[in-house]
């Protein structure tokens, strides 16, 4: 069992979907990937709050052993955003975005953080990303990546310079498509390849995953959910359960990683059954076995 | 090895993708199921053609041992479709459609077809569906149903009645929906199966397809192709590779249907590949099994 530190958002979020709204709830990147990840192995938070951030939040994220040293309490305001779903659930509606101490955030991993084998860079500004790669005592045994449109679109150059150095990119459909400047998703996804990472893993929604590595591809479906109330976090979730697997076996092989697809979208498929992190706060630890087992299931082919 | 009956349109299209342009290449629901059968097992198609029929059609499906016993060749035009298809290729829009000779069509199951065990309705009024289930001298041993939008909203009480009488039907995910009455897509299947089939094939176009037998989930993902130039006859072609295998084994059981859903994707990833019928015409019976491997590596999760 290996270490995972993940570097990226903490938020308070506003979020309507046709099933209802809540207001300002625990929310964020790298919390909703350390909670999921804290299933699997030991996991430290490197991020920001503000001097607002209600304490039952850092409580809950402790209580599941996230380690929160790395979690800066900086004077102002905790970043917020507001969003909202139509009936399709697959793409937010950012209503509104307040950085807030988030916009200077410049993350400071500690000394005895800078030898954890497996790091998450979760969606910010892909030169912070870079920055916190150069700070890493030695490269980590796995390093992943995710980002979104807004970096894709304006630090491009950041980016794919960060990109090169990472095993591992997480990424959806439409912002592969929009990276690789490629309709194909096939193309698309062997284009990202080609600017470093190993392995490419693009998340489609209620669609599932597809991962390229070393050339071949592995997909993934989507948990058949009759009732997805909010897609929030699903992806970081995602990233989650995918790095929490790899570190907890502490492999990286073709196999693991396959394995590890499919306990991402496990993880994925409680987050999206409920608002905020409601669902991955009631879950029990045989739940994920037992969805596992129904992944199994749900995609074996007998010979 | 046992026969397999299809019943349904033969038709000359005339389509535009992004990709190009073909006028008046051979087209219909049964001519891409036949065909795409007549890799596995023995085929008999019932159809209409008008006297305009172009002769290499015919010697086309012949050279692939499709029975045109059933074929009528009626006085008047055949059937012609004309749709066009935008880059996201998943959903035809219909710039033209004149039925023809097939507007006055009633199939004529002849007396040495109505003991074939494995029969596939393709897409057309249920009442006529109905009514060639009535001709088989005895039920068969699959029925398989295919229907559209068109039929859903205009002759709803016909297409529950036929829906009551067969084994499965395959249908889009947006017909799923609008079917069912019902957005999400897991509730969608779970109630049309109520409505009878006890198999419930979904297709989902680049996304795969999906299962519901005896209340448990099978998803296939759809082949990762780098090039997509015309995305017609996919579903019938699906439906080919799936009732083929299902009539080759002569099984019904769980396993053979899963096996039998993987050959429909196999059939349907090479029919995408090119316009018309032409990847089709030029597929040796190796390919099949090759893709069929390289499905089994994509959804391959080691244990």
């Amino acid at each position: 069992m290996a270490d995972l530190l993940v570097v990226g958002s903490v938020a308070l979020d506003t979020v309507e979907t046709p099933f209802g709204k809540v207001r300002e709830v625990l929310g964020g990147a790298a919390t909703y990937f350390s909670y999921a990840a804290s299933f699997f192995t030991p996991v430290h938070l490197v991020g920001v709050v503000g001097e607002d951030f209600p304490e039952e939040h850092l409580r809950l994220l402790k209580d599941r052993g996230v380690d929160l040293a790395g979690l800066q309490v900086a004077r102002g305001r905790t970043f917020r955003w507001t969003g909202q779903y139509g009936y399709d659930l697959n793409e937010a509606r950012t209503l509104d975005t307040q950085l807030n101490v988030f916009a200077d955030f410049r993350p400071a991993v500690t000394a005895d953080l800078r030898g954890v084998p497996f790091l998450f860079l979760a969606n910010i500004d892909p030169e912070i990303q870079l920055d916190v790669l150069r700070q890493m005592r030695a490269r980590p045994r796995l390093v992943a990546l995710d980002t979104m449109n807004f970096w894709i679109q304006g630090k491009r150059q950041a980016l794919l310079r960060v990109l090169a150095e990472v095993d591992v990119v997480t990424i959806n459909d439409g912002e592969a498509r929009q990276l690789a400047q490629e309709p194909n998703l096939v193309k698309a996804a062997r284009a990202i390849a080609a600017m470093g990472p190993k392995t490419v893993v693009v998340k489609r929604g209620e669609y599932g995953a597809l991962m390229i590595a070393d050339g071949s591809f592995f997909i993934v479906p989507a948990y058949p959910l009759e009732s997805v109330y909010d897609p929030t976090g699903a992806g970081d979730t995602f990233a989650g359960g995918f790095m929490g697997h790899l570190a907890a076996q502490d492999r990286v092989d073709g196999a693991t990683m396959r394995r590890a697809l499919v306990y991402g979208s496990v993880m994925a498929s409680f987050t999206v059954e409920d608002f905020s992190l409601n669902r991955l706060i009631r879950l029990a630890p045989a739940e994920i076995s037992e969805r596992f087992a129904e992944f199994q299931d749900l995609m074996r082919l007998p010979v």
